[in-house]
């Protein structure tokens, strides 16, 4: 079945914000196995709203409304929509008391009259509850299409699409559509995709998509099945191979875990602190692993020390290695890791060096970076040469040092329960 | 006139990639002057592909197609588009010549026969000469339409929008457009609107848009007229008016300034060297002041002290402090930026500390936070409320330290030179 996705809203037209949610909704639908051929976007204006439902429920069998669904009188989707399908508008009682709890809730006392709006809904149409909004969700069905009504603001059409268009969506697939994912972080995508030539070229179902992201790759085993069971029957042995041929480059299998989720569950599961001490990237490191919930427990301080007297000073960096080496040095990222476990009295301490430009010299190639990671009196220590402007570069980096965090967690503690 | 942008690619129908060209392509016309009704993406499919392309061309003056324009057989936007407006195509021995001598900077040796294709044009078309990548740029007329074509990546499709084609349509508008950019921080969207109410109500040429980001609010001014020196003529008192009304809440008036590098520039003018002690942000503010080129000068050393014994160690907070108000309180704050200048021999400390969440007790409410800046041995301290996730607290408080950073050197160094 073919989906479309259609955009409402003169703030996409003028480019103040991405139409995030067409992406958003179109991975979704393809993770469902249904097929998406157009994207639009149309502005708050009647008669090319009007055109521009009609042509995508002509050449669709699904369409997904987004936007202007809220009280104002520019947001005018669902009375467009419900005028073009043909069904009549009436006040809902359940949304009407929702919206007044949900005022209620949000501390807001007066509700001015033009939000009771929102509490009209095409008759015959399903209506989503939104626990995070008061612009409730639609189905319209109609001479077997459909239109599914959801509000703009990512926070509102996320938890509306997975907790109630997902389960609708696969109700109406003949098919059960069951998916895997397997995150891989050290080898590139060319990479990986050559490593696993064999199974892609045989694939029929399942299938095996893979995503590039900034220092990893993603790799999604998709099966389509009479039933749940069946497709994770046939998803399983493929993930088997995957593990087999990716071993432990492969840091997550969970779609929602990243790798500084998995370096703070590792941490907490050996009882270990960590610190930081980062040069080129400044606390970016620092900043994602903080941005986990939780992480206070096994991170209670880090170090920026870009210029060469704090390396001295606060990681007690020898003097000699900076003149002999240089700052950007294998030998200065280890005594940077050693330095950083001695002045917290952490566990472990992972440490950054490098040239992120935008110079470029002989002397300061560019993209050359050094980690180093200090754990059980042993320090190991990785070169990279990485591409890219500053930006491309400080989060690569980052994304490696999360890494290789992470194979020395495991490599040095695995034997340990 | 009405432009309209239609994207080719499979990898946006499949949510792989955001649509950000349309938002860069929407952002630029807008300010050209040109009306924007329409975004529409489709797949590498010719019929879909010829069907999107006459409906555009049907409704709108000038379509803009990205993407589709490589040297394999899934690309034809170029072929399509040339059927759909009747345009023979023929190889071009200027870009021929000049994908010739692009391998040959790039130094790549084997030329696969396929990329030849890019060199074959429509005949009586504009060849927009692409200096990053090997697709040309093209313009096509015909029957008081036109077909822009450029190639999807944005490293490419950017300077040749810029250079080549926003020229271009600006010599078909009959007016000048002319805009200047006012940026505001430490007032919130409906704040500065209030404050510009009546310029706001009262104005036709030259209008005035806000446009709310994270913690800032930007402001454009806008103009037509006859000649770019009238539009200007025109911009100027609106601008005048409004630095006069925001004062120092306008930290740039050039549109690609950000606020850290205002900051860099300040501490650059003065002569100043600044350090970082972040408790909640975790290095985001380090990271964002460290992305700015040639920060290294003025940014030596900076702390991440989570934990009550960091800030006790690192920046000698007093334990009664801690015990008496609290790791999250002014005083604490206070305490934290003295001791990251007497840390480093620094001229001035911004320090952080607050709840981000996702907890929120009484005890500790989620989104207070404390922000102090020591300065010429003075120490200034600002409490905040924000709201939202763990993460968009993190953002407001990086954007609001950054900001009295800002505040503080102009107050304190404003009499010097």
């Amino acid at each position: 079945m073919v989906v479309e996705i259609l955009a409402v809203g003169t703030e996409i037209l003028l480019g103040n914000i991405v139409n995030s949610n067409a992406q958003y909704l179109s991975r979704k639908c393809a993770a469902l196995g249904f097929s998406v051929y157009h994207h639009s976007v149309v502005g708050d204006n009647e008669n090319r709203m009007t055109d521009a439902i009609r042509c995508a429920l002509d050449r669709s069998d699904i369409i997904i409304l987004t936007g202007g669904l809220g009280p104002t009188e520019d947001d005018m989707t669902k009375e467009v929509c419900a005028k073009v399908m043909g069904f009549e508008l009436a006040e809902d009682p359940h949304t009407r008391q929702r919206i007044e709890e949900y005022f209620k809730a949000t501390g807001r006392k007066k509700v001015t009259s033009n939000n009771w709006k929102q509490a009209v809904v095409p008759v015959g149409a399903r209506v989503l509850d939104n626990d995070n909004g008061t612009a409730p969700g639609l189905i319209m069905e109609k001479d077997g299409k459909t239109a599914v009504l959801l509000p703009g603001p990512p926070g509102e059409l996320k938890p509306l699409f997975t907790e109630q268009v997902a389960p609708y969506l696969r109700s109406l697939q003949p098919e059960v559509i069951y998916s895997q994912m397997v995150k891989v972080c050290g080898i590139g995508e060319s990479g990986a995709e050559t490593m696993i030539l064999d199974l892609i070229d045989a694939q029929t179902n399942p299938t095996i998509a893979t995503y590039a992201k900034t220092g990893e790759v993603h790799l999604r085993v998709t099966a389509k099945a009479e039933s749940e069971e069946q497709a994770k029957k046939l998803v399983k042995p493929v993930v088997k191979e995957l593990k087999k041929r990716f071993g432990i480059n492969i840091y997550s299998t969970d779609e929602e875990e990243r790798l500084e989720d998995v370096v703070v569950r590792l941490l907490k599961k050996y009882g270990l602190t960590l610190t930081t001490a980062e040069s080129m990237t400044g606390g970016m490191l620092a900043g994602r692993i903080i941005n986990v919930p939780g992480a206070s427990k096994c991170f209670q301080e880090g170090f920026i020390t870009y210029s060469n007297k704090s390396k001295r000073k606060t990681l007690d960096v020898n003097k000699s290695t900076l003149k002999k080496y240089g700052a950007v040095s294998e030998q200065t990222a280890k005594e940077m890791a050693k330095g950083g476990v001695f002045a917290t009295d952490s566990d472990i301490c992972v440490a950054v060096t490098g040239f992120a430009g935008p110079e470029d010299t002989p002397e300061e190639p560019k993209g050359l970076v050094y980690i180093a990671c200090y754990i059980k009196d042993q320090v190991f220590v990785k070169e990279f040469h990485f591409t890219g402007n500053r930006m491309k570069i400080r989060e690569q980096t980052v994304v490696q040092a999360l890494d290789l965090l992470r194979r020395c967690i495991i490599e040095c503690y695995k034997n340990e329960k």
